[in-house]
């Protein structure tokens, strides 16, 4: 293995420069460095495929978080899943699958005192495909799992409406939802993830933030109209992914004692001015309601018996998955990473590093 | 005792208009009318004292809300406190002290099929002082009891910030905090609340959101600056009466798992564009932490154990109370509700209507 190992070379992307606004070209440094034999305890992994978050957005920038920034010239953090290539750890064997924090490269080490703490773990492909691992049994999943569950806390009969409905969390928080017996409403950006949304996954309705006006509108406001529509009674749990204007019209829209599960902003990550703060905010006064935040890594101690209860739905049809998945290998990561500020990704955005 | 009733004249004040902005003289209508005897089973009383809140300026708005506006060419909502000056009711005798539903009158009667809804109570001077009844043992303490206990959950050790420290409702979450076996921080505005706050009521701490900055400062947040000095550990619970910039400023120092009480917010009352939304509202997310609101009418059914609790604490004087008392009864409420919303008053705004 040695002699194959020394003469192979890992290509990385590395954080240049902290961007303002969307990322470009400028923040983005590539470097190819050999790949070395893991040591006492360690382990080896070539890269299939890499997962691409809106999350990522925010470890690029300076300051406090719930996690440390990215550092300048540091490979960019990233979630993968490969093949374990050289293993010097009982636990994992050559040819393994697994996933972990593999960085945006081509091959990832582990070092042996560092294998629990890293989250390294082996897959079963027999619950889902290398790309499910990154999406329904990975980290969008086990968000989507944990914030409704835990954090969202739907009965049976609920109104949940969720945003970024096509993308990698919406697709697993309602198709969950319908499962426990919710009125389920997503909210995506154009006809074809809409229309999938009902027809594939099965949600009630979904309303289309991107819709043009009808001739002859005055003032367009399509969530507000389709919230009207398709949640008469109000919404009970918001599973928020997006921020901005629409958790404002959800907002306007709550049934009492409703519970916002705030996840994520993707409508404010690239701002050059201040985050746009929910002007509707005392409609949780009115109707009692509560808007709360959570980090999937909380959970951690959990995700097995979630990857188990999730398997069983895909295994059964329950719960479908979609993949965007970019060729290109990390060289197209840059380009990759902006489809998901532009909703030009249509499900949950992978790039692919090596044929599996 | 009808011949004495049919000599009294019935002084109100009427909402004539609806505000924009603060309201104005053109917004309200003085009017008399006679005093009617109470029909069977009905009760009458007269009013001595008022009490004046915040939340008035949202009950003249029209538009849905917890409770449906005050109509146009109605006499003004109130809350007070009387003295029983005939009754046709079993439970209430001439002579009783009451508290219940008054509006901006000299006097009101309760129609009989309407005494349990109207929620007309009769109130023990033994616990309290007729003023007490309007801020401790009244809607501002019950505010604060059961906002504080169940939405905003402290548990000893926490740090409780509370804005509005000084005002009705913010006196007794700190001392509650403050019994409870928390650290206290309170926001006022001016060194004389400030002072009181921290040497008559015990608190920790108190922020003067007012303080005007030292010789040479750049920009000057004292708000921010007196967090991160008085709430080292991060904020656990923050109490807020106030809404705007001070309520971003403690989304930017919450420790994780962090409780906010919405409660109100009154630097948004009079708005005449739209309400200022918490940009800072991310923190939620990157500290696990929840932003509740709560109105206090749906713990009423557990109010005779919060005025019991309450009233122990102030009988032995680990509760303090201060209520601010305007004179010159009905025709001075226009005037004096405005005191609320540039902080003029200094403790719990009341109206005195009739002497004791």
């Amino acid at each position: 293995m040695t002699s194959t190992l020394s003469s192979l070379v890992n290509h990385q992307v590395r954080l240049a420069s902290r961007p303002v606004g969307l990322p470009n070209a400028d923040n983005w440094q590539f470097s190819s460095e050999p790949v070395a034999e893991p040591g006492a305890g360690g382990v080896l992994v070539k890269t299939l495929a890499l997962s691409l978050d809106p999350a990522m957005r925010g470890w690029m920038n300076e300051g406090k978080s719930y996690i440390p920034p990215v550092g300048i010239g540091e490979v960019m953090r990233a979630g993968g899943v490969g093949v374990v290539i050289a293993s010097q750890h009982p636990d994992f064997a050559v040819g393994d699958h697994v996933a972990g924090g593999a960085g945006v490269q081509e091959y990832f080490s582990v070092a042996g005192d560092q294998i629990q703490r890293s989250g390294l773990s082996r897959i079963d492909l027999r619950l889902g495909t290398l790309t499910q691992w990154l999406n329904v049994l990975g980290m969008p999943g086990m968000t989507a799992y944990f914030g409704l569950m835990d954090v969202g806390q739907p009965q049976p009969g609920d109104t949940v409406v969720v945003s970024g409905a096509a993308g990698a969390v919406g697709q697993t928080v309602g198709q969950l939802a319908k499962i426990l017996g919710c009125r389920v409403v997503g909210i995506a950006g154009g006809p074809a993830k809409c229309e999938w949304v009902v027809r594939e996954l099965g949600f009630d309705a979904c309303i289309d933030y991107k819709a043009p006006p009808p001739p002859g509108a005055g003032r367009w406001d399509p969530v507000g109209v389709g919230l009207k529509q398709h949640c008469p009674k109000g919404v009970d749990v918001y599973f928020d992914n997006v921020g901005g204007d629409i958790l404002d019209a959800v907002l306007a829209r709550l049934a009492r004692g409703a519970r916002i599960v705030v996840c994520g902003a993707i409508s404010q990550y690239n701002n050059t001015t201040a985050v746009q703060g929910p002007k509707n905010y005392l409609s949780l006064l009115v109707n009692r309601a509560r808007m709360q935040g959570m980090v999937v890594f909380d959970y951690a101690g959990r995700y097995p018996q979630a990857v188990a209860e999730l398997a069983v739905y895909l295994k059964d049809g329950r719960m479908k998955s979609r993949e965007d998945v970019v060729e290109g290998g990390v060289a197209a990561f840059p380009e990759a990473l902006n489809r998901l500020f532009s909703g030009r990704n249509f499900g949950k955005l992978v790039l692919q590093v090596a044929e599996a």
